[in-house]
């Protein structure tokens, strides 16, 4: 036996629960009256809030691969990109619930992996994890639902531009595209857990001149196209002020890939794109950055004609 | 072209989100402030109510086959496990999420079917599809998070059971499983949508002699167990007070089955398993079916020494 690996045929559903909910623990000093282990997670909420819902999944074999990523790093992200979603909206996390599907062979310990990955980033981010299920099915399904609130009729939306508003982004973009493209070639190891921009959204909630705003999961020009598509107008983007990391284009090179390509379309940045009223002429990116803590570049502006201008065409979609 | 199975590869991801967004509409009369689309859906709540969340999932070919159950069935079916979570704790539906993974090569009328189900679901019972999620995968997941609203400290719990409480069940039990063994013998089709007990749930959560409640997933033994635990109490249950559907024991008969193992350990009855009171002497079974609108049996009482007593020893767990 000593020798033999454990899996999660060796435990019940009702032991597995228990192992998750000890990780967990209670939602202390938090607005949970209730957490793991019942039908439902129970919150109080506040009357000024709004909350604020979003739902976003890891699949084995198309968003990770065991071989490649430690189970740690996969529960950490499967957190972390549910979590840029709430710092689009300018959201404070609340809670998570994570409905975990895995085979009856899964190794206890990239199970327990998996969970502690999860509970740490939450612990970073002040989200707990307060529910959630578990299924058996032939490859890992890591399902996250997370829960934010902010003030109410604070948040931020895609919607709400106008022509002439100007175009920021946070942090450097291609960076994740370009270590994933490295990773590919040499069959090598992954560690990506994107910085969910939560702060940074919290602080543009909070600025009267803040218009609408995107997280960039699927590359700036697809996510730029979803922001303008609500209010059908265009953006004049500046390429060459778009940031990429240091390093990124003799990085690129190296592997014979098109810079800009992974700049617009790479995908899985992370970061924060957002538009602020035009007229708001003591806004600058140095401002900005302060005020966010994070860099801040202004690549471009909202223009009344639709489309994307100044940008390469690329393909879309990254899921089917 | 004409003759073509259109799939999923023929649409674009935000093509798909439209055409989930157009067949949900915008919950209107809710207070959802934003629906499908954006990074995330708003709610706005009431100082006076709880949330509560639940999460549950439905995989292919674990949960459902496409070869022998219709999509808008398996839509339903999605949707009423989870409601059947928010009437255990005796909440009102406030609205869902949906993650779907699927494979490129779904049937875009497969796919259609699922989000009409789901949908149609929701509608009966006032919870709106408030947004989701689409994945590639090797096979079919329905990620479902419920949220639900009561009135706060009104929530029903597993916990607070005590020595001289009264066992009830709604409806009856068994009749899912045999329903389901019948159809796996003949390989036949299968249509069970179970029926969330949403209204007796709240019913339920209004009586100031209720102490615990759970819905009935895995089957009485292993679902009294989850609710015994919590208080470190046990159970004497009578046998031949639990209710089946007419028909029952001659159509075990006929298949070779043990009525007594269907009857509690069959699962998938999503009947609600209560405690009262003991002292609540005025309440017998035919007042709480006339306060709950549905059939109430009397199963047994709660004793301080652990254990299911009365009932015969089953196997734990359908999913690891």
């Amino acid at each position: 036996m000593s020798g033999r690996t454990r899996t999660l045929a060796d435990l019940g559903e009702s032991a597995l629960i228990e192992r998750i909910a000890r990780r967990a623990g209670h939602p202390a000093g938090t607005r949970w009256a209730l957490g793991i282990g019942d039908d439902a997670a129970i919150l109080r909420p506040r009357a000024d809030e709004e909350l604020v819902f979003s739902t976003d999944a890891l699949v084995e074999d198309v968003h990770f691969r065991f071989d490649r990523e430690p189970p740690r790093t996969v529960g950490r992200r499967a957190l972390a990109v549910n979590l840029s979603d709430l710092a689009a909206m300018g959201a404070q996390p609340v809670g998570a619930l994570l409905s975990l599907a895995a085979p009856r062979g899964l190794p206890l310990r990239v199970f327990d992996g998996l969970v502690a990955g999860f509970v740490a980033e939450g612990e970073r981010f002040g989200c707990p994890l307060v529910g959630g299920n578990l299924s058996r099915a032939e490859a890992c399904h890591l399902d996250v639902t997370v829960i934010g609130r902010c003030r109410r009729g604070r948040a931020l939306r895609r919607s709400g531009l106008r022509a002439g508003d100007r175009l920021f982004v946070t942090g450097n973009l291609g960076g994740a595209a370009l270590a994933r493209q490295r990773a590919d070639r040499r069959q090598g190891p992954l560690r990506r857990v994107p910085t969910p921009r939560l702060a940074a959204g919290r602080a543009l909630a909070r600025l009267a001149a803040t218009r609408a705003c995107i997280d960039l999961s699927d590359g700036l020009a697809t996510d730029l196209a979803h922001l303008l598509e609500a209010d059908g107008v265009g953006a004049e983007v500046d390429l060459a002020a778009v940031p990429a990391p240091r390093g990124f284009r003799a990085g690129c090179r190296a592997l014979g890939l098109d810079p800009v390509q992974l700049l617009v379309a790479g995908g899985e940045d992370y970061e924060l794109l957002f538009a602020m009223r035009g007229s708001s002429g003591v806004i600058t990116p140095r401002s900005l950055s302060q005020k966010l803590a994070v860099p801040v570049h202004e690549i471009g502006r909202i223009v009344s004609r639709p489309g994307l201008h100044g940008l390469p065409s690329v393909r879309e979609g990254h899921h089917f």
